[in-house]
């Protein structure tokens, strides 16, 4: 079938040459006469490929050598657990900026944890979101003074919200600059030049915007994770995980291989650079089509926090945005719904996502405001 | 390049049609337009490909309804993790059998996670393991009043120790018959037929018979799980995985579509019937070789211990055991080295692995006995 366009919020569209680079080697890996599947993690070939990986992450964030970049497996959801249990002592607090579900799921999973540690977690901050409206300005706590971490979300897929974009709201890091900082970067990472400097520990699942889903990357400062409270069991220590080269467990290596296609791709789209370029113009366009429809599309994100990689609208009744989607569908464009949580239409304009696919879809969105306004 | 004969300890083979299958269909599957990569987890598409994997794991195993099946990550050294982080309430004992290398990580894992728990371990029973013999009669202590679980490995891959084979050795239970079995089953789990009956939870990483990397199978009755100590995080409780249908994070979906591909193979080879037989035929031919090598190739496990998954063996010198693997590299015969821990030869002979291969193998080992002896 001919290719659709796909804006799902992840695991989301890859590149198209990607895809066909990894099919062509998928019975013969590099001439090697077995499928990178069939390679021990152990060996040569796939070694390589791994290496290659952390590298060209390393490369396309210009990290210093002060930082570890881990691979590991689980997700998002596993590093919401992971973090508490590496970094609360007994006794220390986890503080949590919640600014949509993602940060909302992070602190509930961080307390179940303290609760086992016999440590606790705080709220800090919480954006102000309704059904009709999302604020991006917090009322923000001073933290503990026993605080182990403050938790952000740099990006929030189901809300629409981001942090930290071109002229947009900052991350709202914690005014106390020796309090670590821990960013959940899942669904922005890599998508355009970030500064991780006042960041000690940043995670992303990969299947937003470089990868498939069951690869999470860690990019930690040495100190932080070697300071670590290490009560964790070894399959979930940074520091076991750092020692051993991401490896104590075997590692999900076709992903690792998908992954290094992508960011391949990525180098070749002119880096971080290059993507967050194009993902400002895609994000330009397709607000702009919002913004114009005189009301007939609503975003309920202020301007400042909307986010560039998800972008979240309502129609005026839930009957047109279900004639919305099924008519996009009738076009190829799938994966718009939004989240079953809040409903409405979500388009997610992740890396792979092409500018002219948006285009397209802010021309159907035209004509079918002109059809039903 | 030609097809190599990967007798790798895992990730291992995988059946050629599997491999091209999957290639053939990774830009477009199913005709959908997008990859099976690029699908949503929540969508009707990989929902079908999820469903039918974990339904052909029950068709394989003829698995009652008392029994839950759960698609995870993180693979068997996760489970050494979160099956104490299940089941130890505070007080309580997790009792292992240790009858090899891995019998022994899930125990030092066990302890690490007790101590975090306020439980504890025991060692409840070892095999007599040395360099040059591994007896498979245990001295088997009695399990004290409050073990939450017997932890068992029915298959040593390093040591090359199986339990429960035809006319082998049996697995070693518990003889109070309340005590829960916990097995950690990754490198025989549906390699022939299997009796599960007496096991509250076996687990079992798909890199060794079924699948890629990065996906771990858990069957588990499902009285056990719901009656767990349900102090572990949301990401590492079977209670909270079996009730989010195994997608309380996203699960790694290229590998369950993988993975039900060869379970799909499997049913055509006959199933655990049918691959049983073959892999009893595979064993037998190789452990011929080395038998009537007149003491050429030595196998450090008694007989009825000896695996038919990972036979491990001995030449008089390295030096010839480089030899060995060196000329056998020429042959396109590959994997073959023993665990880096142990050294020696390991030959792997998962279900992927053709009796042709073995034969081919056999003829090899033959010939260079002859040479060399």
């Amino acid at each position: 079938m001919a290719r659709v366009m796909n804006f799902g919020g992840g695991p989301g569209a890859l590149p198209r040459c990607v895809l066909e680079q990894v099919a062509a080697e998928l019975p013969d890996f590099a001439s090697t006469g077995m499928s990178i599947l069939e390679h021990s993690h152990r060996g040569t070939a796939f070694e390589r490929v791994f290496e290659e990986t952390r590298a060209l992450i390393r490369e396309l964030l210009a990290l210093p050598d002060t930082h570890e970049v881990l691979l590991l497996q689980g997700g998002a959801s596993m590093q919401f657990a992971m973090v508490p249990l590496n970094f609360l002592a007994r006794g220390a607090v986890g503080a949590y900026v919640v600014g949509g579900a993602w940060g909302e799921k992070a602190f509930e999973e961080g307390g179940r944890v303290a609760a086992i540690l016999g440590a606790s977690t705080q709220v800090l901050a919480t954006s102000k979101a309704n059904a009709d409206y999302v604020e991006p300005v917090y009322t923000y706590d001073a933290p503990l003074g026993n605080t182990a971490y403050v938790h952000l979300t740099s990006n929030e897929t189901i809300h629409g919200i981001e942090y930290d974009k071109p002229e947009g709201v900052p991350l709202p890091l914690p005014s106390d600059s020796n309090v670590p900082v821990v960013c959940d970067m899942s669904s922005n990472f890599l998508a355009r030049p970030q500064d991780l400097s006042r960041i000690s520990l940043a995670y992303a699942g990969a299947q937003k915007n470089i990868g498939p889903s069951g690869l999470v990357v860690v990019v930690a400062q040495k100190q932080f994770i070697d300071a670590a409270a290490t009560r964790a069991p070894n399959a979930l220590s940074y520091a076991v995980q750092a020692k051993s080269g991401s490896m104590y467990n075997t590692p999900p290596t076709l992903a690792v291989e998908i992954t290094r296609r992508v960011l391949l791709w990525l180098r070749e789209q002119g880096g971080v650079a290059g993507i967050g370029a194009v993902n400002h113009r895609k994000a330009r366009t397709l607000y702009r089509a919002i913004d114009e429809s005189k009301g007939f599309y609503r975003c309920p994100v202020a301007t400042a926090a909307r986010s560039e990689m998800n972008a979240v609208f309502r129609l005026p009744t839930p009957a047109l945005e279900q004639l919305f989607l099924s008519d996009a569908a009738r076009e190829q464009m799938v994966g718009l719904a939004g989240h079953r949580s809040v409903g409405g239409i979500r388009v997610s304009m992740y890396n792979a996502v092409s500018e002219l696919w948006v285009s397209e879809l802010t021309r159907f969105m035209d004509a079918f405001a002109a059809r039903h306004g």
